[in-house]
Order: structure tokens, then C-alpha cells, then sequence
């Protein structure tokens, strides 16, 4: 540490598209330089690098592309912070979740052995990879037949994006690289074994993705009859010691060191999770303060006094956000994503800003006055129907309907996303008393009224711009023992800024009438009312399939 | 007439968005020159010229527009036929129905009376204008209520479209714009009346579209019913002498002579519908062969040997396309517009036929592949609804849609909606052999053979790329006594390329599937299952009224 100087911390969010490096004063949070480096590869959902095409649903990345983010914003971040890099005593990590990758004994992926390199299922499955949905639906069929106890804990329904699932996918659709695979790894956890050289499993992941609860992985019988191969699944490729978050999980070796330009030696945090991070960051981490990170896809997270059954939710998991409290978490899978793809599919003008441009056209518009109902599941629902084969609509355009009008209808279906998730957390006997916005959208001032107003709660935001770093830096702070625990860090590293925007009565009653034709359509399409989109989504597999 | 000449006649198609008029030889058809002209107006559908904000779902057309068609594209036509006017011996319109004008007892447009220029309800009524849906739904509450034995021959059903429930609105909305009407006319009878002087009531529209049956209208009881203040209405404002189709209102007059560039005194055939002159242009006047005019809209038109009710057909009137035989409309209210709204709107490049580019990407495409399913219904639904208050719908969208994917959707949606009339029709024992197809969407092969593969019928195609106005042309042939009759017309001059689309049988059964996907979602928004789209459309028009 240089003379004089106070201690610094670095925090790294790996998102779905870029990494980004924050530079954090330990004292108090202050975000002195910061750095994002996109992924050369970004996400493969229609072909490998090599060019073989890839099937609907698919979502792959490449690992390297995390440890580029390494050499390239760690000391880009250090530069913009104009620090001296032996002031850092200490760096964490977040990353998307689940996104998982096959590794050897050493932690290689085995897309970077040569013979798996033309090999989807070698990749990493990023966390939006919806293909396994047929397993998930076999671990519900059976979890449900058994009665098994740790059903309740994920709202009743495992997730195709999760652990179980992808696993199973490799297993039956590539049995070569699940002989080859020693450890099953959550990206969170590999990028922490490429810092420190060691494997710590972290406890978020664990439980959250990995169905471990009370101590116990689903067992070997269950596992068995999902498929005989696969009983051995835990003990040989997903079972390994845990560590909590805020730990260490080890030291920053020579090579990590020196991709980084950190000092060897300082401390590394525990893998963590781009949503769990970002609670303590905006100083949210008391029951009913529901924290939505809203970029591409929205992750809500919330602390609970109590352990409760929410139908649909992602899960619960003691201790899963910061120890002492039951962490509830659940989400919408496509939010950013969808106005993206419509900004860029949809739009029929190019402009410099089509979000903005598109918000200001749409903000003066009365409540209802464009006719239109949407359903924000182009990416499928996570929460609270847990079904990845599920699609958009879009009901009312007419001749007149024009981009700003489909474009509020996304939004303010977004936002009925989130009221349904609000409203089965409350009917659960888990109460939510305040919305804290962090993620990218927080600056969509429209769209954050629209939340308001659709949720009928007062929405804070969080004080940083760079919500899953800073949580990271937290951590970081914690492992290298600068704050006791994550709420000492929170308190003095944290911040938020209050009841930014409250619920408008007229608006709120206006929406109350809107979210009820979205609540008939959600349950229509969604609930058994009309199977459409499942039989649409698998007439257009076999047909691309046959191609 | 010019020696040695062979005798002419002009037919004046009046569109949605321009008048086209041709030159043809009375003794083949042979088409020798045309000539298009816009409307200058095109459709006011957002303000009047005043800007004079209008409510949605309204369509006015200024009735000088259509004038104008007269002084330039005539002339222009007859040039490019190399045409002496003198060899022409008749001149034919048709125009687009139910399109009316209150008017003076001398004809004038109440729109160019100084008094009532920033007036809606002086202007042109288009069709599509589709605001007098209530009075639409109190005239078919209050006939069912009666039991009136006119009902049945409309399907069941009163379209906001025609004559009734727009003079009720204006009634209701305008009463001094009522006071002031002496006739309301439909513009197939105002242009003729403008050709010639006197003002004669064509059978087509009678029928068709002002709900007279078995020589009568419907009766003045039933009018006061639904208001005091109509009771009168078919004395005092509709009811006129008729002609039949094909015979002459008259001769054509000095001043219209001076205007055309064609003799005074040449046979002005009776006015005549858009889509009922072409059953004789693609000389398809045979019960079983359904005319399906394809353009901005659709209309079919077929003739049936016998009298049937067919649940939601927009009439059937004796003698209504050719004499002798009961005349069956239905149609779809959007068409060629849904698709041109679409690339408009919600494309997002610009190249130089966007039609024939989202084609031809979609052409390659297996059934289904695209994972869509859409209701053509972003201008109502005509048949087999007759709701237009009804939207579109789009269901399916994923981040991998693009632009060619709904574009094919909204293809196959229309095809469905056509396939629900040829089902409904025969059903009611009105049997349906043959589509043949007219109208511009005819140059658009993808479409023809989705229609043959989602109807499994063949397709036949018009010989004319100008159908309507060819029909007017030997519809002028007859009034000027050159051929007997129409359909001795139609022998000599219409012509069809028989079976130029046949259905592929594997189309065939997976179109099959993907309809019993429309007709569930169809009956579900359309039927009562939802009616979120009136609840959608009632909220707009009162947000949008409150600005």
C-alpha cells in the first residue's frame, strides 16, 4: 500500500454482453474509475465461431472472453481511477446466473479442447439458454410425483435456465462431454478459481441454481429415475465444498496478478451473482424492500424475515443474499431485451437515441390511449409461470397503431410482469412495501413512473449507476476484512435515493384496469387456457430442424 | 365514330386511393390504354383540410377528388390508347361501397357549402370509415329484437360501413347536417349523376348496402324505433328510383364531355361496385366460383343458383352481381392496407419494394417455421364478424422474429380470414369450388399459393391486372347496346387463366393446423371468450377524446 493512501477495492459485474470494472474507496464507496469491456464473442445464439449453426433457444458464450474483461478493464478501470494499484487490498465478482460451463479437473472448458471445440454443449450455456426445457419439465413431472421437499422452495417449478436442467441437456443430447466433464461450474465460481487457482462453490449459486437446501443436493434415487445415468450427477460433477458470501475464497495468484496488474496476494471474494450484489449496494437489504435490476432481463431480490412458499418464484435460500435473512429471488426474463429487439427489428426510422426517441414520443400519451395490450414474454417467464417455451403478443394494433404506441405497450407489460411477481409475493404472506430500481433502465424515466404507477409502490434508486460492481467491491471489502459483514459494508459503502417516484392515484387507478386484461391474457396463454404458443414454439423447431 | 374505327368504351374504377380509367375495344375487351390519378386528399383519416382533428376509426374523401379523376385520367387514358374519342361509344364507373354524401337536392356535397366545410359529417363517408359501430349494434339489437325478415339476408348482421348506421350518425352527431341532407348518395350515384345529369339509384348498393329486400326498405316503424327523428329517413333522404346494372342512367352531358374529352351524349352506364363489375371482368359468373378482389381489402363475390342464409355474408341480393342469379358478398375489411401499414411502421429499413423484399424472405420459410400465429383484424373484421371494432393480433414473437417472419404471419393470417368465409358458406349449403382471384395482391405469388394451400381450393387468376374497371368498361358496352347483356359482355370480353394455383397437399395439412390455431384465437377475441379488444378500443377513444 503506498504511503498515505486509503484502501481501495475492485469489483468486476460479468454481464450478458460486457464486463464492467469499478474502482471503489473502501472508506466510503466512492466510485473513482470505472471501465466496461464488451465480449468479443458476445452470445452465440445463432451459430459457433466456427460457423455450425445453432437451434432456437440456444444462448452460448465463450470463457475467454471473461478473462479478456481481466486484462483489459481491470487496468483500464485503475487508469480512470488514476490509483495506484498496491492500494487494493481486495477484489470481487458478480456474474449472470445460471450460466454454467463444463471444465476438467483444472477448470479447462471443454469447448477449448480441440476436440470439443465445434461442440454447442462444450460452450458455456449462458443463463438465457431456454433449450433444456424439456428436462425442466421432466424434473417438475417427477419432483411433483415424489412430493420431493425441496419443490416449494423454487415457487414449485425448477427452471430450464438452471443447474438440473442443463445438465441433464448435456447429458442425453451430448452424452461425450458429460463423460468428459469433471465439474459442472457456475461461470461466478470458475472466474474466482481463474483469480485465486482454487474451486470454492459458492453458497448463492448453490441454492438458488443448484437446488441445495438444508444441507442436501436432490438425491441420488430422484436423479436416478430422471435418468439412470444421471444419478451419480451430484456426487461426480456438481458436489464441492461451499463458501459463504463476503468470504475469501482465496488469493490473487501471480498470473491473475498480472492480467489484472493488482498485487499479488490481496484477497478474493466468494463468486456471487449480479443480482444478489446490487442489494447491499443500494442499501436495500430489509424485508420488504424488493430490489429489481432491471437491464436486459429484471432479477428481483428481497430479504425476508420468515421462510414462505411463492408460487413461481426463482427461489428461497437462507442466507442466499446476505446471512441471517431468507433471500427470496425471482424475475422476468426478457425486459431490456425485448425493447431492444423491437428498437432494432421494429423501428421503421433510424435515430441516434430510438429509446429515447421512442419514450418521448410515447410520454405524453394517456393511459390506454394507444389500444394496446402486450405480454412481455418474448424471452419466455420466469416468474411466476417458470416456462420458457412461452412467447409475446401484442392484441389491439389497428392501422393507426405507430412504433411509440407497441413500444409503451412493452413497457407498461414489463411492468405488469413485475405486479404479477409483487402481488404473488404479497398473496404468499411475504410483503412488499418499496421497489429499489437499480440496473441500466433506472434511467428511463417513463418507464419508472409506469412502475410506479402499475405496482401502486413507491420506487427508490439506487445511488450508483454501477449497482452490480459496487456490490462487488463490497464484497471484496468484506473477504479482505475491512467491514465485519456485508450490512456493515452496506451501511457505509451503500446508498439509495428515496421514493423517487410515487404512484400517481388517477394512473394507478387507470393501470388497475389494464393490468386486469393483462392478468386475463397472462393466465389465457399462460395457465392452460390456450396452449398456443407451446404448439407454435414446437412446430417451429421441427421445422427449423428440418431445414 | 371515326370511319373504319372499331367502337370503344371507357370503365372509371374509382379506389380507396385513385380513380383509373381505361380504354377498351367492345369487340375483345382488348384493354389499348390507361391512365391512374391519386386523389389528391387521399383519405382523411387524422384531420380534415381545414386540420380539423378527426376521432379515430373515421375515413372522409373529398367528393372534388373524384372529379378530378375525371378531367385528368380519362384523357390521359384515351391518349394512351392512341384513341379518337369519337370511336367511344359508353362510358362505365363502379366505385368503392358502402362510400356516401349527404347532398343538396341538386347534388352538391354539403362539404363545399361554405357553412359546412369544417363539418366531418359533410364530407365523404369512405367505406372504412368505421365510427358509427354503435349505431351499428343498436340497428342490429333493435332488428333482432323485431325479428325483421331482412336480417337474414346480411348474415345476421348490419355493418357500421353502410347506409343506415351512417345517416344515423349523422342524425345523432350532426342534426343540422341531416336537416340540411336532401339525399344521401352513395358515390357510385354521385359520379354517375355528375356524368349525366340525373341521379339514379343503383340495384348494387340498394341491396346491398341500404338494406332493400323484396322491394322494400326496412320500415318506417322499425327507423322511428331506433330513433323519432329517423323515422322518415328512407322518404325523405334514401329511397329514389333504381336501375339495374348495365342499363344507361343517361347520356353524358356537354359539361362532362368537356371534362373527359369524350362525345356528349354517349351511353353513361348505371353505377355500379368495385368488386361486383369484376365477377364479369374475370368472367366468373357461374354459382361455385368465388371472385375474391384482393387489394386494400377484399371483397369475393359469388353467385349461388339458390336463396341461403350464410351466417355473417355482407348481403345477398337477387340479381346483385348478374341478373338472374342471387348475388352473395362477404369481404375483409383489411387486406393489402394491413400489409402496407406493416411496412410502414414496423420495418426497419428502407428498400425499394418492400413487399417484394419481405417476400422473398419469407418465401424459403417451411410452415410454421416463423413460430407466429396472427388475426387479421387491424381494420375489423367484415366477414364472418362484421365487428369493427375488433384489432389485430400477433402472437408468438420471440427475440429471433424478424420483420419477414410477421409480415408471412400477416400473409397467412389474411388467408385464414378468407378460408373462415369459404367455410362459412358452405356450410350454409352454399358450395364453393373455385377462388378466383383479382386485384392487385394477385401479382404477389407467395400469397396466391398460401390461399390455395390454406383454403384447398384452386386458384384461378383475372386475365386483366385492371379488372374493376374493365368490368365498368363492358358494363358501359351493355349500356350502350352492344351486347345484350352482361354476361354475353363477359363472353366476349372477360377473361381468366384457369388453375394457376393449385393446393400442395402437404401445405395443405399443415395449414390445416396452424387454421384451427387462428379459428381458436378467432372465436376467443371475436366470439365473446375476451372481449378485451372493445374494452381496448372503448378506453382509446376516450383518452384520445380527452386531449
Amino acid at each position: 500500500m503506498s504511503a498515505h493512501a486509503e484502501p481501495l477495492v475492485v469489483g468486476v459485474d460479468f454481464g450478458t454482453l460486457s464486463g464492467r470494472a469499478v474502482v471503489v474507496r473502501v472508506r466510503d464507496g466512492a466510485e473513482l474509475g470505472s471501465a466496461v469491456h464488451e465480449y468479443p464473442h458476445g452470445v452465440l445464439d445463432r451459430a459457433l465461431p466456427s460457423g455450425r449453426a445453432l437451434p432456437p433457444d440456444w444462448a452460448l458464450q465463450v470463457p475467454m472472453d471473461y478473462i479478456e474483461v481481466l486484462r483489459t478493464a481491470v487496468p483500464e478501470a485503475l487508469r480512470d481511477a488514476g490509483a495506484d494499484p498496491r492500494d487494493v487490498i481486495g477484489i470481487g465478482t458478480d456474474f449472470t446466473a445460471c450460466t454454467v460451463v463444463p471444465v476438467t479437473s483444472a477448470g479447462t472448458p471443454l469447448c477449448e479442447l480441440p476436440e470439443f471445440a465445434d461442440e454447442p454443449h462444450a460452450y458455456v450455456k449462458l443463463w438465457k439458454h431456454h433449450a433444456a426445457q424439456p428436462q425442466a419439465d421432466r424434473i417438475n413431472d417427477l419432483a411433483r410425483a415424489r412430493t420431493e421437499k425441496w419443490l416449494p422452495r423454487y415457487g414449485g417449478l425448477i427452471s430450464a435456465e438452471w443447474e438440473f436442467a442443463k445438465a441433464l441437456e448435456i447429458l442425453e443430447d451430448a452424452p461425450q462431454v458429460y463423460a468428459a466433464t469433471r465439474h459442472l461450474v457456475e461461470l461466478a465460481d470458475w472466474i474466482v478459481w481463474q483469480l485465486t487457482g482454487n474451486y470454492v462453490r459458492n453458497a448463492c449459486t448453490a441454492g438458488y441454481k443448484g437446488i441445495y437446501q438444508d444441507g442436501q443436493y436432490p438425491s441420488r434415487d430422484f436423479l436416478a429415475e430422471l435418468n439412470p445415468d444421471f444419478g451419480d450427477f451430484v456426487v461426480d460433477k456438481l458436489a464441492h465444498p461451499l463458501g459463504q458470501l463476503g468470504a475469501p475464497a482465496g488469493m490473487l495468484t501471480a498470473e491473475a496478478a498480472a492480467w489484472t496488474g493488482l498485487p499479488e496476494g490481496i484477497a478474493v471474494a466468494v463468486g456471487n451473482v449480479d443480482a444478489h450484489v446490487t442489494a447491499p449496494a443500494a442499501r436495500a437489504v430489509e424485508p420488504g424492500q424488493m430490489v429489481a435490476i432491471m437491464g436486459t432481463s429484471t432479477c428481483h431480490v428481497m430479504n425476508g424475515a420468515e421462510l414462505r412458499e411463492v408460487p413461481g418464484m426463482c427461489g428461497v435460500v437462507d442466507g442466499g443474499i446476505v446471512p441471517g435473512l431468507w433471500g427470496y429471488e425471482a424475475g422476468q426474463s426478457g425486459v431490456g431485451d425485448i425493447f431492444a429487439w423491437f428498437v432494432d427489428n421494429c423501428v421503421p426510422y433510424q435515430v441516434a437515441d430510438p429509446h429515447e426517441h421512442l419514450t418521448n414520443l410515447a410520454r405524453d400519451q394517456r393511459i390506454g390511449e394507444h389500444g394496446l395490450i402486450a405480454l412481455d414474454w418474448h424471452l419466455g417467464n420466469r416468474s411466476v409461470l417458470v416456462d420458457h417455451e412461452l412467447s409475446g403478443v401484442v392484441v389491439g394494433q389497428t392501422l393507426a397503431t405507430k412504433p411509440e404506441d407497441v413500444y409503451r405497450a412493452l413497457l407498461e407489460a414489463t411492468a405488469f410482469g413485475t405486479r404479477m411477481i409483487v402481488d404473488t409475493f404479497i398473496d404468499a404472506g411475504v410483503p412488499v412495501r418499496e421497489l429499489v430500481i437499480a440496473g441500466g433502465l433506472v434511467r428511463n424515466d417513463l418507464l419508472m413512473q409506469i412502475y410506479a404507477d402499475v405496482t401502486n409502490l413507491p420506487l427508490s434508486t439506487i445511488g450508483s449507476a454501477q449497482g452490480p460492481a459496487l456490490g462487488s467491491a463490497m464484497h471484496a471489502a468484506v473477504a479482505a476484512g475491512a467491514y465485519q459483514d456485508i450490512h456493515a459494508a452496506a451501511n457505509a459503502m451503500g446508498s439509495m435515493a428515496k421514493d423517487v417516484y410515487l404512484p400517481i392515484e388517477v394512473n394507478v387507478e387507470a393501470y388497475q384496469e389494464l393490468f386486469e386484461e393483462y392478468r386475463m391474457l397472462h393466465d389465457y396463454f399462460g395457465r392452460g387456457g390456450n396452449d398456443v404458443m407451446h404448439r407454435l414454439r414446437a412446430r417451429r423447431k421441427v421445422q427449423k430442424g428440418q431445414k
